[in-house]
C-alpha cells in the first residue's frame, strides 16, 4: 500500500470476507482507510458497513456520495439495514425506501417500531413456514418450487392459519423421514418463541444457555413475526464483552483506533474529569494531615503503597462481581455469603501482606512503631476493598448504573480516601500522640 | 430453599437447561451448592458439569462416587468428553473408556492426542459424509435409513474413497432441489477445511469473521476428521471475554465466585505481591526526594494526583490498544500512526487538565509556581502514559506475556515513577532551586 501499487491491495483485499475487510479497515489510520475503502467491490461495501464499528462506520459513510451508498444498502438483509439506518443521510434513506418494494418497506418499517437492542431489532422478518396439516413429501416440494432458503435455516417454523407459532420442524428432520410422515409428528413445540420485545442481552443468554442456532420471534399475540439466528447473537456477546474492558476505561465500544483527535479529547477528557474531581477529594484528605506530614516525611513517602494495594485488591474483588453481575449469579440472595467469603479472605491477605509492608517499613525507617501504623491501615484499606468492592457494583446496579463503567471510580475513592485517612490518622495518633 | 423444603426446588430446578443449572450452581455459596447439586435429574449430570468453570466443576466432582460419575459421564458426545477428561478421577476414567465400543474409544483417544486450545479438541468426530457421483435422491433415501443426525448438523460433507475433504452440501440445498439433482452441482467448495492444529483462538475468529454455523476439521493430508460447531466457538468467544476481563485483575476465568478462602488467598496473594514491589519502587523514588517533602508539604499533599491521573489517561490507551491486539487490529504497520495520534491525544488533554490541576494548585496553595510544577509534570506524565499505553501491550506480545494479565501493572508502575519523578524533580528545581 505504501508503494502506491494499488491493483495487488485491490485484488488482495477482495479475497476476503466483509468481516475481514471491516477488520483492516479499523486497523488502518486515515488516509490509507480511504483509499483501501475505495477498492472495495461495491457489491460488499454494505455488509462492511454493517461489520464495522460506528464510529468507523461514520468515517466510511462520509466518504461515499448518496449514490453509490443507495447502491450499497438497498441489497441489504432487512435486519442489517435496519442496523444502519440511523447512520444515514435522510436523503439516502428516501431514496431506499423508494426502491424497496412494498412488502420489504413495510417489513422494514416494523422492524424499525421496536426499541433498539430489542429482540424485535435483531430479528429478520424472512423465515419460511408451513402448516401442521400436511406430509413431509408436500412440504419438500413445496421448498423445491420455492428454491433458496434463507442464509442459516435450520428450522421451518409451524403457524396455523392465523399465523400463530406452533412450532418448529428441523431440516434435520424433514431429510431423516419418510416422505409419507405428517409434519405433526415432527413438530418440537418445546422451544418458546421469544416475545418481540426481549432485550437483547436476555436473548444472548437463552441462546447459549440452550444451544440455539435460530429462534423465532413472536408478538404479544403469538403471531410470528420473525427469527433471530445465532450469528447476530454472537455480534452481540462479543460487543457485550468489548463494552465490558472498554467502559472500565470510560471509553464507548465503538470507539475507533484511529478516531480524530478531537473526538478522542472529548470523550476521553469527561472521564478523566470525574476522576480528577475524586483525586482533588484523596488530596485534600491528605491535606487535613499536613503537620503530621512535614514532622513525619517517612508517612509520605510510604502513602501511596496503602492507597495502591487497597485499590489492586479492591479490584479483584470488583472484577469477579462484575462478571457475576453480567451472568446473572450475583443477587441479593447470596449477598451476605459473598461479603463474608470476600471479608475472610481481605482479613487473610491483610495479614500476610500487612506484615510484609510493616516488615520492610521497620526496616527501611528503623522505626518499629511505623511498621505497626502502616501495617494495621494496609488491613484496614484490605477490608474496605473487600466491603465496597462487592457492595459498590451491586448498588450502582440497583440504581440503573453501569457498574462496569462506574464500579472502578467509586473504588479507587473508597479506598484512597480510607487509605489515607487510616493511614495517616494512625500515624498521627500514633507517632506523634 | 432456606426453608428446607426440597420437593419444590427439585421440580423448579429440573425444569432448568443444562447451562442454566451450571449457572444456578456457580451462583450458590458451598453448602447449598451440594444440596441443589444433588437434586438434579442423574440424567443431566454430565451436562452440567460441561457447562460449569473448572474450578466449580472441580468441587462437584468431589461430591460424587465414582459409579454416579461414571453414569453421568458416559453419554457424552466425544467433544465434551475429552473437555471433561482431565478433571476425572482415573478410576471413573478406565471405568468409563471400558463401557465404550472400540470406535468410540479410538475417537475419544485420536481429540485426546491434540493439543489443548486446538482445533482437534473442539471438534466431534460424529460427522456425516456422502460422495459426490451420487444424487440428491439416493442421498435422502440414505438420510431416511440412517436416522436422526447429530445435532446441529447444517451441512454434509464430501468425501473421496479416501475420505479426503472435497466440500460440503446444505441441509437446505438438499431440501430446495429436485431428486435427480446430481450433488456434484450442490457442493460449495469454497470453504476450505480447519487444519486440525489450528488454535481456538483462529478457530473462533474464523467463525465470526464467515458467519459459518459449523465447519470441517482436517488432517495434514486433508483427511475429514470432524466437525466444530458453533456452539463450541460460542463458549470460546465467552471465554476469550472473561479471560480478559479477569486477567487484568490478575485472576483466572476459571475463578469461582465462591472459591474456598485459602484458595482464593493463595491466587490473590501473588499478583498483589507483584503491584506490592511496584509500589515499593515508586515509593523509593519519593524517598530521594525525602528533603524536598519536608521543606514543601504541599507536594505531599498533591503528588497523588500527578501519579493516579497519568494512570487513569494510560488506562484508556491500554484498553484501546488490548482490544486491536486481540483483533488482530494492531501491529508493527500502524504503530508509528498510532503512537503519533495517542501522543496528539495526550498532549491536548495534557494541556487541558494540566491548566486546570495548575490553577487549582495555585489557588490552594497560594503559590503560582506550585501551579506551574504540577501543571508540566502533569503534562509529561499524559505523555509518557500515551506511549507505554501503546508500546508496552505490544512489547508484552512480542514477549509471549499476557497484555491483559500484564499491562496494567507495567502501565501503574511507569506512570507512578513518572509521575513521582516529574513532579518531585521539578518541585526541587523550581521551588527550592
Amino acid at each position: 500500500l505504501d508503494s502506491g501499487r494499488l491493483g495487488p491491495v485491490r485484488r488482495l483485499v477482495n479475497t476476503l470476507s466483509p468481516a475481514e475487510i471491516g477488520n483492516l479497515l479499523e486497523s488502518l489510520p486515515p488516509g490509507k482507510r480511504e483509499v483501501v475503502w475505495g477498492l472495495v467491490d461495491p457489491e460488499d461495501d454494505g455488509e462492511v458497513l454493517v461489520h464495522v464499528g460506528d464510529d468507523v462506520r461514520e468515517s466510511l459513510i462520509a466518504d461515499m456520495d448518496p449514490d453509490e451508498l443507495v447502491a450499497a444498502v438497498e441489497d441489504l438483509d432487512i435486519d442489517d439495514l435496519a442496523d444502519l439506518v440511523e447512520d444515514l443521510p435522510d436523503q439516502v434513506i428516501e431514496e431506499v425506501l423508494k426502491s424497496m418494494d412494498r412488502d420489504n418497506r413495510e417489513r422494514l418499517e416494523q422492524v424499525l417500531s421496536f426499541p433498539e437492542e430489542s429482540a424485535g431489532r435483531l430479528m429478520n422478518p424472512d423465515v419460511v413456514t408451513v402448516r401442521a396439516d400436511t406430509t413431509v413429501d408436500v412440504v419438500l416440494r413445496f421448498l423445491r418450487l420455492r428454491g433458496e432458503l434463507p442464509d442459516h435455516t435450520d428450522h421451518l417454523y409451524v403457524v396455523s392459519r392465523r399465523h400463530q407459532y406452533l412450532g418448529r420442524v428441523a431440516l434435520s428432520a424433514l431429510v431423516t423421514h419418510e416422505p409419507a410422515t405428517p409434519i405433526n409428528e415432527l413438530i418440537d413445540d418445546e422451544q418458546a418463541a421469544i416475545p418481540v420485545t426481549t432485550p437483547e442481552s436476555t436473548v444472548a443468554n437463552q441462546f447459549s444457555d440452550h444451544d440455539w442456532l435460530s429462534a423465532p420471534v413472536v408478538d404479544e399475540n403469538n403471531i410470528l413475526l420473525g427469527r433471530i439466528t445465532i450469528d447476530d447473537v454472537v455480534d452481540i456477546i462479543r460487543e457485550r464483552a468489548e463494552h465490558q474492558a472498554l467502559s472500565a476505561a470510560g471509553l464507548g465500544e465503538d470507539e475507533d483506533l484511529f478516531s480524530p483527535v478531537p473526538r478522542a479529547v472529548r470523550r476521553r477528557v469527561i472521564w478523566l474529569a470525574v476522576n480528577l474531581v475524586t483525586a482533588f477529594l484523596a488530596s485534600a484528605v491528605v491535606g487535613q494531615f499536613a503537620q503530621t506530614l512535614e514532622r513525619v516525611v517517612a508517612l509520605a513517602i510510604l502513602m501511596p503503597i496503602v492507597a495502591g494495594m487497597g485499590g489492586n485488591a479492591g479490584t479483584q474483588v470488583l472484577a469477579l462481581m462484575i462478571r457475576g453481575l453480567a451472568l446473572g449469579q450475583v443477587g441479593a440472595s447470596n449477598l451476605r455469603a459473598l461479603v463474608w467469603k470476600e471479608v475472610r479472605v481481605a482479613s487473610v491477605n491483610g495479614l500476610i501482606l500487612g506484615s510484609v509492608v510493616g516488615g520492610v517499613a521497620w526496616a527501611w525507617f528503623h522505626d518499629w512503631k511505623l511498621g505497626l501504623v502502616i501495617g494495621i491501615a494496609l488491613m484496614s484499606n484490605f477490608l474496605a476493598a473487600a466491603l465496597v468492592g462487592v457492595l459498590a457494583p451491586i448498588t450502582l446496579r440497583r440504581l440503573n448504573l453501569d457498574p462496569a463503567l462506574a464500579g472502578g471510580v467509586v473504588l479507587t475513592t473508597a479506598t484512597d480516601v480510607i487509605g489515607f485517612v487510616s493511614f495517616l490518622g494512625l500515624g498521627t495518633l500514633i507517632l506523634l500522640g
